[in-house]
């Protein structure tokens, strides 16, 4: 075995040890009680996927897919992400299920890296998808949803941007009547690069005031939430569908956060634009701690169910456990399970075997160890909060 | 998107849909919670380990790997076992814990199948190392530890298969004296190709006497306990080390296995041999309900972590959740989980979601919903135990 390697992972990779396993598998467990209480059903999907239908709908870049050639010569794809595996399933094994659909997930997602130090290419996701329901009661339940979740999950200051890209494209649309260049602008958006974006809007050579929208727009990202309800009040007036109607559905989405007591967390970013090319509708990211960037993300994909010949609305979010994890404040020298040990000889086998056993259905984690196979008493017992013996020699047996 | 693959999934991959789902979900959570109170701590692993490394350790055959090149052109696999990777760790994230260590897992394994209608090319297994101890104390409590496993999983008639593949090679090699005469001969105990066995002996021209004991040995598989220890002792008398004092361990391990009160569910099979070579001592195989197939097994591996440089014995198992499960029998016609809907117009919008946030609390599953989201009430309403409609039209709004 080539000594180099023996004990790397491919790039990107990493190992979860205990302590980090356990604080990862408690969010789990509470997601999945809360997803439940939400009426969510679970579901689970293959790690791989064909690449010409989930690698494709998925629409993560082609580089930062792990792609291959199966035993029988078909390309396929460690699968990227959950909403389009998910969205094959709406469509063909749940086709006769009453609609809207709830269902949810916890899964490992696959996005290769290039270069070292980088982000993992392996990610846990927790993630749920309300399908078949195009009314915002549906999008407020999804960011609702997800709210709960990270607030149950110990994340400090949980806050949540909004957008909508449907209303961006339309907006951006009827200023430019020009497919190319609305991409273009959504694409500056996405990379939130303000300055590229006032260059590019200056050599469109658009009429002045044309210009001047279109550079507003993009600073409306410093608004507050009241400055920017009414910069789109009087960007809307006037103006035809479909833009009119999805601020209709921004002030009703409003009214309902409101109704569920959760405007005071809330960020209204109407320049927000997620990588994902899927959204059609509402869009949103969630923070908290003292994280930069954020720990879940979601939105409206009303196109998408389509391409597996089910047309049908669609919304949904996931929450990144890597990054959740590293945005909670765990307290420091937080022990490891409370554990005890029992250490004994031949003689008290049975004996300790049967103290261990009832130990554990009380629901104590008891370690049960013969003393000959301890490397080093010392540091082992060091593991333990209590360490019961049973070494007397004069038992049966001996 | 080409029509005849959309709904396809890779050959041997399959989605797990809800009901099943949640299945999986409880024996997870059995499994975790008994796992916890015997002291081991779950760890995580990637989905892909270089192939010189894991894939090779692993000793599954070549042509079984889901092999391919990663982004900088190593050659990767998708992880055949957890018991590999685990001795990875144990010998360097890990090097400088305490000794005996006791690791959990539950993972997906790839295996790559050939055929259609075959075996699961991704299956879910959950596991237990315990790394430093070569007693027989430790082979017992984790044949003790999986039995009891199975046994809260709600598998019926739990029996268990146990072996010695260190006793198979020694006692094969004491009379024959020739490697791969011994590597024939397991392989056909493997196979359980009894015919091909008493050919291959004959095809040998051995002396009558040895060609008579290899054939006896062979037939002990149909003896039940009693008749084997019997002949276990008949054929250790005179014989040296190693095989005398792998049958004194054997001896030692019933011994300790009545102490547990688990010799009623045991079969001693001193021809069990399984798959994955890098066994070294007792091996063991769990069944349960009509399965004809073991759903669990484990063994010794003495040899494994010397791989990576920490020499140092591990005994260990695994139980397969898909094969669990269709072993177990559930209750035909059980109704998922119970969940109430709440059904409310936009009047209503806050008190539905007080309502519903509240029934939460107490721990109900709840679905809300806005009526207008509903594509078939009458379909809809009939997946839930209660509904609860908030549909009066005097409330405020309009």
């Amino acid at each position: 075995m080539s000594q180099p390697y023996m004990f790397e992972k491919p790039l990107g990779l990493r190992d979860t040890l205990p302590q980090a396993e356990q604080e990862i598998s408690r969010l789990e467990m509470i997601f999945q009680r809360e997803l439940q209480r939400w009426g969510y059903d679970f579901i689970k999907t293959p790690a791989l996927e064909y690449a010409e239908t989930i690698g494709r709908a998925s629409a993560i870049s082609d580089n930062r897919l792990f792609k291959f050639l199966d035993a029988e010569g078909h390309p396929v794809v460690l699968r990227p992400d959950m909403t389009t595996p998910i969205a094959r399933i709406a469509a063909s094994s749940l086709r006769e299920e009453p609609l809207p659909l709830r269902l949810a997930y916890t899964a490992d997602l696959y996005r290769s890296q290039r270069k070292e130090g980088g982000h993992p290419s392996e990610f846990e996701q927790t993630g749920a998808e309300l399908i078949g329901d195009a009314t915002p009661y549906a999008d407020v339940e999804v960011i609702s949803l997800m709210m709960s979740l990270l607030e149950k999950s110990g994340l400090a200051s949980v806050r949540l941007a909004v957008g909508h890209v449907g209303f961006v494209n339309a907006f951006f649309y009827d200023i430019v009547k020009d497919k190319e260049i609305v991409k273009h602008l959504r694409n500056l958006l996405y990379n939130k690069n303000d300055v590229g974006f006032h260059e590019y809007v200056t050599s469109l050579d658009l009429p002045n005031d044309v210009a001047k929208q279109l550079n507003k727009f993009v600073d409306s990202r410093r608004m507050n939430n009241e400055e920017t309800l009414t910069y789109l009040e009087s960007l809307v007036s006037g103006s035809a569908s479909p833009v009119q109607s999805y601020y209709r559905n921004i002030m009703e989405l409003i009214h309902l956060l409101k109704l569920d007591h959760l405007e005071d967390q809330i960020d209204l970013d109407i320049t927000l634009v997620p990588h994902l090319s899927y959204y059609t509708g509402f869009v949103f990211q969630g923070f908290g701690g003292n994280l930069g960037f954020p720990v879940a993300s979601g939105g409206r994909y009303d196109d998408l169910l389509a391409k597996f010949n089910r047309p049908c609305p669609a919304t949904g979010f996931g929450i990144r456990l890597d990054r959740l994890l590293s945005a909670i404040d765990i307290p420091a020298g937080k022990p490891a399970s409370k554990k005890c040990a029992v250490i004994y000889n031949r003689e008290n086998a049975g004996i300790a075997m049967q103290f261990a056993a009832e130990e554990r259905e009380k629901g104590r984690a008891v370690v049960l160890q013969h003393a000959d196979g301890i490397d080093n008493s010392e540091t082992f017992e060091q593991q333990f909060e209590a360490v019961n013996y049973f070494l007397d020699r004069t038992g049966i047996g001996e």
